[in-house]
């Protein structure tokens, strides 16, 4: 048997401490896969004594994540800390510097230092891995970087944040407001810290422009993903887009257009018999298109310790196995700045609006809508109480520049109680 | 830019038209992510004079795949000529035997004699990959050998034969017979030239087999893989059992018991609302459990021109990149002969029956049932013109010994008309 790969653990909080317990439950497996033994050296961590379920006695311990990344007897450092920047990144640039390979699940450092820490990487000639930074257990970005390297990447798309489809599809089974939801998903410890980053799109966000520097061989641009939440999305809308046959869904979309690179993350409409459209709970679901290939549809768990290890074991085998690929699909010098590009091509939009019950306020909303050069596929006014009559519009595609002309003379038309809603469908 | 990596491609059916296609549209992406060109050098088929709407003069011509294997110009045989011995398999030896590594979509060669193949490859230092040779475009073996390695896998099942799900969401969707579906499969030339492969669930059980020889550290054992297939299914069965909230699939299964390793294709019964029971047309589905990982489910394109090249590309571009993997995931000579086990454990199954419409006649299989220890979960009887009325049953989870015994002993009964069928519900 040749010489064991030499781990070093940095970050032992859910997933650092389910790596653990893989390579102390599975050494004979991995052995056997990874054609060499797989051991641990030392682990790091902010606190010694915390109890993690898992023994350590038998690693040596460091205080600073830094050192153990120099070790001598540490071939590659696992990087669990988190976080864009601090001790999560330096310690990633010491193992660089110091000559040993890093698997990371750090999607935030990657989205903000992909590129630089990959260029390192390749000129240190080590590897710098990250499947478990995106959507978990699923092997996408194998998927993506190997898998499908014989195609020209029509379109990156996916739900790739557990927690916000959780919530979404919890309010819908429940017919629960998103705040009675949220406050729910914060009890069950489902949201992070900074919560945010999960409601806010910003960790999805991170996914998507990964898996599109990978599909596009573009530098990552997270700054460049035009980032909507689902802090805004109510229960109305989502049973109003489910009696038109759709739901909602945080979707992140990634193509390259002539406009250039366009990237989004934002509440979308998919067909409700789609397979995006049946994905539940806290699952996640990305769809790969390419010239070749055609629809690719990965489903899994997109967090959690068993499928987040998963993923990091995958990438540490891959290294057992002496497998050497450049970070995001081709090496990091060939990797050229994105243009980015707005979502310009026209959409079909699910929009509601409240009218004052009288007379003609529908033909005034349609006259502003024909008068913009929208026209309507689908509406419905449903029977009211109330002195409003909610109406929906599915609209035929239609430019964003378009739609906003419409949307902003609303008011003028005196019929339009609020802000009219106004999400994009997505053609799944 | 380094040397280029030199193919010689042997068969030149669709999928081989489709691989040079790729190679030709494709060469500055193809070398951008391989780190360095792929081009062909030799290309080998039964007629030359044949137009595959492609151009080939650009590549030296071999009328024996033999000398095409052997061409000290050519560093990888692209295996596509299919059969599981003749000339695929004398190419593929006499390329091993070369030094030289190996691309093939030939699961039957594999299926017959991947031990062996991997075996010699190995002790030549070649590779032998195969991912186009198990569904299609979905990069299943990649999933399941390395996206997957860090995991002791549970179970693996899917739908991996195109044509079969065609028929049989065909036959559903138009109401039409077997024989009707497989005549018009025919005519669209969905099936192949001996149609039993398909419908017979033979080349869907030779990717299982593979599946399970990654999945379990298996010696290849397709002669051990229970067979069945769809050619007794009728459109009342397909109707019935959509009537009971579920699906029929010719579904395989792998699975390590204590007994033994299980492989089973089979048509199955799978809810209607689940993935697999979900599947349209001629897409597959492959559904990969994993202790750590949970449940992955991949879908895609199973056949076709594009899909199957996509494949291809993929295991040439990870030797370009300088991978060298085992061809079932860990070295050949680590593998060990499976024991092959009977699907022992209890399961539901699916019974329809037709009863003589006389008093006490359900009474009398239902005493049948119980003494046989089967207690019944669901049961329909329809309303009915004939003197015979069709009778539904879904029982709790039953041994397959016990379930025969029930059925020998139906005829006793004097009222049940015909051989009752039974389908297994598979929980997925």
């Amino acid at each position: 048997m040749t010489d064991p790969l030499r781990l070093g653990i940095a970050g032992l909080g859910t997933v650092g401490a389910g790596v653990v317990k893989i390579i102390q439950r599975r050494a004979e497996l991995l052995a056997r896969r990874g054609g060499r033994p797989v051991v641990i050296t030392a682990v790091s961590a902010r606190s010694r004594d915390r109890d993690r379920g898992v023994k350590l006695d038998a690693y040596d311990w460091e205080d600073d994540p830094v050192a153990l990344a120099r070790r001598p007897d540490v071939d590659v450092l696992v990087e669990l800390i988190g976080g864009s920047d601090g001790p999560a990144k330096a310690a990633t640039e010491a193992a660089i510097a110091a000559g040993k390979d890093v698997v990371t699940a750090n999607k935030a450092m990657l989205a903000h230092h992909g590129q630089a820490l990959a260029e390192a990487a390749e000129s240190a000639g080590v590897v710098l891995r990250f499947e478990a930074a995106v959507a978990g257990g699923i092997p996408v970005v194998k998927a993506l970087s190997e898998g499908l390297a014989g195609n020209e990447v029509r379109r990156v798309l996916g739900v790739m944040n557990g927690t916000c489809n959780y919530i979404l599809t919890r309010m819908e089974h429940g017919g629960l407001s998103y705040d009675a939801v949220f406050e729910e998903a914060r009890r069950l410890g489902y949201l992070e810290a900074d919560p945010t980053l999960d409601v806010g799109g910003i960790d999805a966000g991170h996914k998507l422009a990964l898996l599109a520097s990978i599909a596009y061989g573009t530098q990552v641009a997270f700054d460049a993903v035009q980032i909507e939440g689902i802090e805004r999305i109510s229960i109305r809308d989502i049973e109003a887009a489910r009696d038109m046959g759709f739901r909602i869904k945080l979707l992140g979309v990634a193509q390259m257009t002539a406009a250039g690179l366009e990237q989004r993350m934002s509440p979308c409409l998919v067909p409700a018999t789609s397979p995006l459209g049946q994905l539940e709970a806290a699952t996640n679901m990305v769809v790969l298109e390419g010239d070749a290939v055609g629809q690719i549809v990965l489903q899994g768990a997109g967090a959690g310790e068993g499928p987040t290890a998963s993923a990091v074991l995958s990438d540490i085998l891959d290294i057992a196995r002496g497998t050497r690929l450049s970070t995001f699909g081709q090496p990091a010098t060939t990797l050229v700045p994105p243009r980015p590009a707005p979502a310009t091509a026209p959409a079909p939009y699910y929009l509601r609006m409240e009218l004052l019950d009288r007379p003609g306020s529908l033909a005034r909303v349609a006259a502003v809508l024909g008068e913009a050069g929208i026209s309507i596929d689908r509406m419905r006014q449903y029977r009211h109480s109330e002195p409003v009559a909610p109406v929906l519009i599915v609209t035929h595609p239609t430019p964003r520049s378009a739609l906003d002309r419409a949307l902003a003379a609303m008011p003028e038309t005196g019929v339009v109680e609020g802000q009219p809603v106004a999400i994009r469908i997505e053609d799944v």
